[in-house]
């Protein structure tokens, strides 16, 4: 199902090459004014052709809100804005019709839906779906705002390069500030040129790459999320894993804790001043599911884009034999990078819902 | 909350070191067989005392079935299970009433119950909490291996220690067979003196270690799962991070897939006589969410038992100042062991959700 | 919310005065043609205009469809629609912004949004919302009619006046097909004109009516629905009120059966060759939760259209004292008539949930 | 399914003769010290024997905490209390195997079931399953009652006879302390003897008899409530379907309201100092699913016990043929006397959830 949340829920519509994509934001608090300019921002931010490492196909990704807002507030009503379609070129795809194209949900497609998918460009499984993920993380990015919570994410590696990582206990405000505006987030500016350089490789070689983003949750009040099933590791991972391509995510230490002994891993609890804090950030902020007030911090991997321009071997499902697929769009060597914000949204929408599913069980 | 799934939901109760633990699992199909030894079998893998890599704490964890069951068969009604805590020494907690244990939930439990909730035995965020989740995936798969759907996992680190993968393509029946009962399921049985050794030396030192479990789901028919939020990762990682200590999940080649080329990581297809399959299985057999009819691979990783007997610096937050921690409870210096057919459980549940939501959308 | 279903899922968007309003349904099978022209002919039936009984204001009211389907045929991803407001007159409603009208949301909602809510023409609360209703439900009700299900309501009363009721026990194919294309629906049509006439008459002097609407499900097959709290009584009131004015709803026998003895109400069942049936139909089709695989039958009381022509006594919020309203906009002496195919859609709706929840518990 | 709500989640479970019957009851506040003598005053209102015009049969009821309770405060952890079966007779109802019981659930629980399902005394249908509701409904009014919400519900008709109905603007704190205790509530206590006699006829006579139940919610703040499918009237309505029996609901004049014209059913605003109120109240304290502020008036209808023991013509569905059933168990005339409390607490758990779903809203 293409809708998720509870106390704030998200309804996400739309196929590649249909008339229209969009989202339907239902249970947003009324009242909220809105700074429609760094919705866009956000928005151009994930959108192709804005940054020289990405696909060259142009969007404008101009978002009509056909509800819930009136002077740029929320009104309370469910907030519905369509993205129209209109830069699509769908004799590119063609001959994927019935030949899937390998790491791609081509043939997952064609299983679920009996062959009525409309799987030009991906129909509804293409990351062009990512767009109103990115509308809704805006807004509600902004409203978490407000409240002191402040969310960021980097290009963490990109194949072999790695970036620094966030400080866990401690992370800058005006770090966060640069990468929310960024399209070619870094901690460490240094990295921007050997990164480029394996992405511009993979592009000459009709190749791509895969990569990992690191995402930070500051400003996170102790005592949110519920034990077992509604943690914030539970929720976050529930959504995030919605963006096409993520196949891992760990949280704190991650799979590094999987090979640490308990006296390394154990983070020591101090007080700093009247605050309860802890020396090291293993737990990213999270332990038995519930907020520590330290930053929550993840790690999602990214596969390589499927799209490649190489020749490929797969399944003619038609003829039912094996097929040569070559296929000649216009395609991201990288997804990583324009995947940056779509993370950020993704944490954005969860962390509200975690703060709202919090709100239920005050007394 | 405690509650979770929509085809078949699970609802968990019961605090350590209350009268009491259990689950209530609603909406099961009636008329199943259950092979009530074979759940019992299951409970004994996961129960503590069972391998002696394990907490010498006994518990006779034999689950008593209050409703939803006649003559070992499933009615439809809901099906509750009941386990009684009986052998708990709560002394052995007294001090941390005040002192949060480091890696703990102690901490933010405070935080997210006001100090009310029951910490003894860390309470409702006990790993004895995984038995009623054991017992409702001894139940769930089952049903689901009438339906040829087999699950397995096993400890695939230890520290630094690793047990061979899985053959993602073509996993054996006999070794499913095998680690479906282990207490201590190793793919590659030489592994298991070096992993002993290790634990052993954690345990001589008061220290514990981390490490992760692979499971693989083998049988799943094609075309399971739905795009974005209902896919098979967001699905099956909303279910694990229930389990305490899991800071982690990979799907197919995971965090590997992030410094791979989409040359190698895309898998290719091919007909298998009239079955489409892949070649490799980096996407762990799901893509866009949707099962591709290839085994379903995930790791998880398991951070080290925050239980150690080292000392430790925390804070009274009673007295609002540092305080050190010295605790002599009997403690699994490694949970891996014991969590590997939680894993199992939590698949099974997860895969059936899976299958009755993709039965929801048939025409 | 605006979000409802399980297997199914809606959610409705949209304000009476905004750019457009609109529904997209999650969860459809893929592969269903729909007769577009069949959708249109539901969506007149609540049109404005379209009977003479009804609002003079006109809608073109034809849905644009976003997503989910191709050459008239359901994708599998979710379902889109749209429909843009046009013919609003936002003048006339001025003077409720601080002054709400009686028997309506205007106070409530002003309540809720913190003064936020768009109040223009309802806003979000407007009947208008029906519309995209009607959408969903009219998709949905084509794919029943292929397994048989059809659904039709009527006009069963308006004030005093009453129809005659479905014959419980058999509800015959051309009777429905009748209802399902009216305007104004009724069983017994000589009950037309003085129903008319009573309208007409509340129209002159500036009022309104009330009125109640039967519904009958016939074909629904016997098992479908859950005990307790997912019983076809419980999903169908869950979604029918949610359309505006609803204040009551029966099954059955309803609020007759609370009269009788057991020994009148109880329905006797007996073998029509190898099907069991019952003699009289109290029950609604619904024993338990679960249906009978008699027909559903259920009465919903709609209240009288709250904007009325005749000064009334309310209050003036922002300058807290009492104040008279008299509203001059265009307004249905009942909308009874126009909730007819509203009503269906509700059922319908419900009804593939309870369908496609039923799936979920097979074996 | 047996698990109902959002904020606070409830899962019962039981069939009437297995081993026991209960409720988990997931996301309480934390903190709330429950009057344990008060949650069993309110289950002896609904045990069978308390009042002379109710079964004869025997219940001790007591519930047993299992977990998430600590010194009858809630901890925050999911509250199981479980209730033993003990005074079964299971002989009396041996012929019902195969004959199913009119306007009972054993029919569409064979289909639901496949023949499956536990029907001695009803199973998981039975009346018995109320019990751990009203143990659900009873903890929740303790903690609304604290925030100053109310509850009580009385017989508004047993037949023919009718009590006299809340005045519906202004309920008496006395009276509802009255009703929250009492065995046979009604607010003219001058029509207990006919009712009483009326119930007594029934019984001489082997039959049974319906009635309704009006229930009323005092100091409900205004503005709670979403609109659609998350209003008040959709939240009530979806959990009293699941109390056996209850046939139809309406709030404030429900189906007069259908017979009334706008001038007369509008309820006008006025200032009552600086608080809004109406002069009326036949929108029942709800206008577009939202509280005004106004007591939420509501009235359940509930048919006639089907259990009585005159002779019955029913099928026999392992011999496919026409049969007649004789039940000599120990029935209710009315159930509506013991519904009351289970009304009531239906009532209470929905009104929790209510109150925290406005929660999540607030920004």
């Amino acid at each position: 199902m293409s809708s998720w949340g509870e106390g704030v829920k998200i309804s996400i519509f739309g196929e590649s090459h249909g008339p229209a994509i969009g989202v339907v934001i239902d249970g947003l608090p009324a009242g909220q004014k809105i700074d429609m300019q760094g919705v866009y921002l956000q928005m151009s931010r994930r959108a192709p052709g804005k940054d020289r490492a990405a696909t060259p196909r142009l969007e404008k990704d101009i978002p009509k809100v056909l509800s819930g807002m009136l002077d740029d507030t929320t009104t309370g009503a469910p907030l519905c804005a369509v993205i129209e379609n209109t830069n699509t070129r769908s004799g590119d795809y063609k001959n994927i019709m019935s030949v899937p194209r390998p790491a791609h949900a081509d043939y997952t497609a064609f299983l679920r839906y009996n062959g009525f998918s409309d799987i030009r460009g991906g129909g509804h499984f293409s990351g062009r779906l990512t767009a109103p993920l990115v509308f809704a993380g805006a807004v509600c990015r902004q409203i978490l705002e407000k409240k002191g919570i402040k969310i960021a994410a980097h290009i963490s590696s990109v194949g072999d390069i790695e970036d620094s990582r966030f400080d866990p206990c401690s992370i800058d405000d005006e770090l966060i500030e640069r990468l929310s505006s960024s399209t070619f987030g870094l901690i460490d500016q240094k990295t921007e040129e050997p990164m480029r350089a394996l992405i511009e490789d993979c592009r000459q070689n009709g190749d791509s790459i895969g990569g990992t983003i690191e995402c930070a949750v500051k400003g996170m009040p102790g005592g949110i999320g519920s034990p077992m099933f509604y943690g914030i590791e539970n929720v976050i991972s529930s959504i995030v894993f919605g963006i096409p391509a993520v196949k891992g995510i760990e949280f704190g230490a991650g799979f590094d804790a999987a090979k640490m002994r308990g006296s390394q891993n154990n983070d020591e609890f101090y007080y700093d001043g009247d605050r309860v804090k802890t020396k090291t950030n293993n737990h990213g902020g999270i332990l038995g599911g519930i907020s520590s007030g330290m930053p929550i911090i993840f790690r999602a991997a990214i596969k390589p884009t499927p799209s490649i321009s190489m020749e490929q071997n797969s399944v003619d499902l038609s003829e039912k034999k094996q097929a040569v697929l070559d296929i000649h769009g216009r395609h991201d060597p990288c997804i990583v990078v324009r995947a940056v914000p779509v993370i950020e949204a993704a944490a954005a929408i969860a962390v509200i819902n975690l703060i709202s599913e919090a709100r239920c069980h005050e007394s």
